[in-house]
């Protein structure tokens, strides 16, 4: 069979108002880029004519700006799962327009399965190839691709030829039964294979294809700088010890790490520190810091559910592209951020954290208690069920205005039971097996920025007894002077005594 | 080799001043019961002497008060993991007199592997039976006694005779090897066998046994009540109309269910409810109402950690042995709590909350955010991998001066990405799918007392903009209420506005 080709205008009709629609990739890597844009021009058109038309949108993670972006500006987005970073779409999230439904990413795939969310509509594929028989060769991320393949009424792919062929071969497919049926998922080290390295579809629900030579939409991340690479250092420094005791066999364990700037800088520190093995990576993201370590040898697998690179990095796999299939894998997000596979491999998870408080607990998500930043993302899949599971921040921001560590944190996305370990450039406290009164004393001597120190004692005076001493008055008002006034430092806790 | 027979009070001298001491049980059940009661005279007796006496304690879950009760009115507990339930103990905690490490139950077992807490010198450990081989037969609980038998310098066990031999077979011995070498728990349904129905230990380490015959010191729980019924009954309506619905499969899941009057009367409901199929239980505790069904055959099997049952129903279950031993497995916690196995086979979790938020968030272990009132158990075990997780309560306490239902919750347990469904007698919020904007709707028209419906609408008049609005000034205004003049109804939300 023959698939009908189409423009990616002619594609976009065949999404309709209120439709539920599924898209592969995670991140910009591997989402699809001309289709989308196209919808939103006829959301447009239909607002002008008065008519509602938004759609409903499932991914494996955030996109790029010619998905969320696109939508958000035409005011075409109705519900959105489970992640997104775009600066318009995170507008649109705190100022109610859009239901956005925030959370755990390996979760996504058998929520839609198992029917939370209604029938999938439509998918929208970034593909490699597609063969007669059905099937599809995904790109640069894995994503909830297979699922929303299986389960969408239609497909349409957008055979974007910016990849070349050598790329087929990267991905894993792979998807879990539904309880009671499902088996054990069959990892048992980074680089074990457990698939097929496409997704087989129904060839008769391929309704379009649409060509491109787009690349994906690759975003810059900051070099480090003295604070991200104090806080990447002082990570090496405790996995260091921690084998030197072992506590972490000697052989190491994978490593998770999240997204960013302190991210990055994270990972080179550990390639720098010679008292740390070479290592392999069971993670979401390949960001450019983990190719830099692969050429140099000390990153010697990397699992996966997307190469999130920039286009220099992404040509320089392409131009070495053997090098790269014998060292990484792409895989649905249920399985890169299995819960099973991660506890049972031992992940060492290391994810950033907005705001943490004196007890443990991390906010992963939310600014001052109600504004979303991005999400939560996959940081719970592996902190829950890592081995040892790390939070860095640096110790303040906003030029010192903000502290990072305060009282009590005003959206708890990791809490006290799970946070094993958290790491500023001033220093480590690790938290394993320590009571809270305990927690908060290594966190305020050696995490706190030393002028906030004094502050953060100071509320502790105040607070009641209790496993978890607080002071329900006042266990935010650093964060609300900070809103009022523009800088913690100014908390007045004579305010809060009575 | 013959084991050396010796007194309670003569074992007692074999636990010094600083260890780290590991007990068998889970819940008052398997616990031992006669040598700590004589470690508690020996504190007392050197702290009269003006010398140092305390131990640091490491359990599956609670024990009888004959351990923590004891310990803690001797002054002869410096620290504690990861799970207690008895008064004295919380008073302990509260004032700060004792490190407790409140932690995830599936964990405990695998974080002593790991060396978290330093060596394990002893390990205390309730028998029906010790061979000369060195194969112990556990009585009544699971928890983490392979792990304790097998990390401890030296063993004393406390041959039971309170128990019938018949009680052999009934557990399941199973200890996963850690990373890297961890395979898959090859559990797929709740009546799997996957181990051996004794610990296998070196006898040499077995320095003592104590010969008892004393019963496990059962807990009552109180009969359903009109609250605790119709929250069962919402829980049931609930479930049968996901199988309507075809959300949870028509073979039904297996469930698990957590310790209370509120969980017992949840089962009593589900078992009479004709839309609700014979079910089975993966679950860490098997109360009265579990055995109750079992009889009635409404629920054909269960796997525990612990029978943690009336001394009535345990005197039951010995009367009818052979048709229990076909019905229960009782495991270690790793595995009944097992986060691999609870996403694999699909359980639908059913927890209480002592609150929980207009967004979904649970707090199960701190009043007022500071005062701990037992702790997390294995509460996030099953809800953070449950196919469906169900928190429920009532929806208001002390005669109607708390709402359980709050902006905010004072300390997480759960949090907004892990919390599916609650359910109290004023009905069920599904919260799946839903934004957090559209939670508190769902939450407030159906969960929350009437009484206290207008005072929450009047704080969110008062909130931020935002994905999850909040004002953080008046967030914890209901409890501090509470607690100043007690009684939630007369919060005045002026004092919060600007």
């Amino acid at each position: 069979m023959t698939f009908k080709t189409m423009t990616a205008a002619e594609a976009a009709t065949y999404v309709k108002n209120g439709y539920n629609v599924g898209l592969s990739g995670f991140t910009p890597a591997g989402s699809p880029k001309v289709i989308v844009p196209e919808v939103a021009k006829i959301a447009i058109s239909e607002h002008e004519k008065g008519n509602e038309f938004k759609i409903n949108l499932f991914t494996g993670a955030s996109t790029g700006d010619s998905v969320d972006g696109e939508l958000v500006r035409a005011n075409a987005l109705n519900y959105r799962a489970p992640y997104a970073s775009c600066k318009d779409f995170r507008n649109g999230v705190n100022s109610g327009a859009i239901a956005y439904n925030d959370m755990h990413l390996s979760q996504m795939a058998q929520e839609l399965r198992s029917g939370f969310y209604g029938n999938l509509d439509i998918a929208l594929v970034e593909a490699l190839e597609v063969t007669d028989d059905g099937k599809i060769y995904l790109t640069t991320g894995g994503g909830i691709s297979p699922t929303v393949c299986r389960l969408a009424k239609t497909i349409i792919v957008e055979l974007n030829h910016a990849h070349p062929a050598e790329l087929k071969g990267f991905h894993d497919i792979y998807e879990p039964a539904d309880p009671p049926y499902r088996r054990e998922i069959p990892v048992y080290a980074p680089s074990n294979r457990i698939g097929t390295p496409y997704i087989q579809v129904d060839p008769k629900k391929i309704i379009g294809i649409v060509e491109t030579n787009k690349p994906d939409e690759a975003r810059p991340f900051n070099d480090p700088d003295e604070v991200t690479t104090k806080i990447g250092q002082n990570v090496a420094k405790f996995l260091a010890n921690d084998i030197k005791n072992g506590t972490i066999p000697s052989s190491f364990l994978p490593i998770q790490s999240g997204v960013g700037n302190v991210a990055n800088a994270v990972l080179s520190a550990l390639g720098e520190d010679e008292n740390i093995p070479s290592f392999n990576m069971y993670t979401e993201v390949i960001q450019d810091s983990v190719i830099k370590l692969m050429k140099e040898g000390r990153i010697k697998f990397g699992s996966t559910s997307s190469l999130s690179v920039s286009s220099d990095c992404l040509k320089d796999i392409y131009d070495n592209i053997d090098f790269f299939k014998s060292r990484i894998v792409i895989r649905p997000t249920e399985i890169s951020n299995n819960p099973e596979v991660a506890r049972r491999i031992g992940i060492i998870s290391i994810n950033t954290a907005i705001e943490a408080d004196i007890y443990g607990n991390v906010n992963s998500t939310h600014v001052c208690g109600s504004k979303m930043m991005n999400g939560i993302g996959g940081s719970a899949d592996f902190t829950r069920n890592a081995y040892i599971s790390i939070f860095t921040c640096p110790s303040v921001a906003k030029g010192g205005k903000i502290s990072s560590i305060l009282p009590m944190v005003s959206h708890v996305d990791h809490n006290e039971h799970s946070v094993n370990v958290l790491i500023t450039e001033q220093g480590i406290a690790d938290l394993r097996g320590k009571s809270p009164r305990e927690r908060s004393e290594i966190i305020i001597n050696n995490c706190v920025h030393p002028d906030y120190r004094p502050i953060i004692r100071e509320y502790l005076a105040m607070a009641s007894s209790g496993q978890t001493p607080h002071n329900l008055h006042a266990a935010f008002a650093m964060h609300t002077t900070f809103v009022e006034k523009g800088d913690m430092h100014l908390t007045d806790w004579n305010e809060y005594k009575k």
